[in-house]
């Protein structure tokens, strides 16, 4: 049957995991983007070029993070966390974040190296501060 | 490199999915739940149980559908739909998408098999109309 997962719980599934789906509010409505992330101390962080939509995260700061993990049809979970939109320009944190990212995810799309390793100042790093969270799956 | 699929391309990647992410609009601001669909004619038909997600809905039915297509890191798409809630209440139309999805999740998770073959009264059948819809990806 389906099951409540402990904040305890929903923190290490979100500190397991490397893929998750930001939600935010444009001015077309809810919009979803598929992205790769850290957990670190309590913040989920993620890079992106500039765009329409670091513009809509400016303008809504409120967002969520959803992230799945998923075993089999039997054995799956899905968390949810909410919180608020952070820049980070801090430049020893951004080149923190930036060294961290990039033994991470070796792999990254195109865009994402892009990101990574091109034009600093088109590179938007920023955190989700979590508010809270929860998970429920079955395992 | 990061390529632009056109509508019709990105109207195939969501016939041939089965598992989306659904954006919408609740009083604690965007949320994102992962759930199972059928796309017919247009329309992504979805089912669920009565609950805090339906009622966002019906207040804020203006949403969106996110459907990955992860084949490997480096070939991969990422569709977005954009449409609005309309629930499914005529019975002959209900009757159709529960015999439709049953036969394509044979292995529904508890609460969906709960929704597909429990109290009529407590699912919720609905599809989002498809307004827009565009993708992105690798191939």
């Amino acid at each position: 049957m389906l099951k409540r997962f402990s904040e305890e719980e929903a923190l290490t599934l979100l500190q397991e995991g490397s893929f998750g789906h930001l939600g935010c509010l444009t001015d077309k409505g809810p919009y979803v983007v598929p992205l790769n992330y850290i957990f670190f101390e309590g913040s989920i962080y993620i890079h992106s070029l500039q765009g329409a939509k670091i513009a809509a995260l400016r303008k809504h700061p409120t967002v969520c993070f959803q992230v799945d993990k998923l075993v089999s049809e039997y054995q799956w979970s899905s968390v949810i966390a909410y919180g608020c939109y952070e820049e980070i320009t801090n430049p020893d944190e951004r080149y923190w974040f930036m060294r961290r990212i990039l033994v991470r995810f070796p792999h990254l799309t195109p865009v994402e190296s892009i990101a990574a390793e091109g034009e600093q100042s088109k590179v938007v790093i920023f955190r989700i501060h979590i508010d809270s969270v929860s998970a429920v799956g079955e395992d």
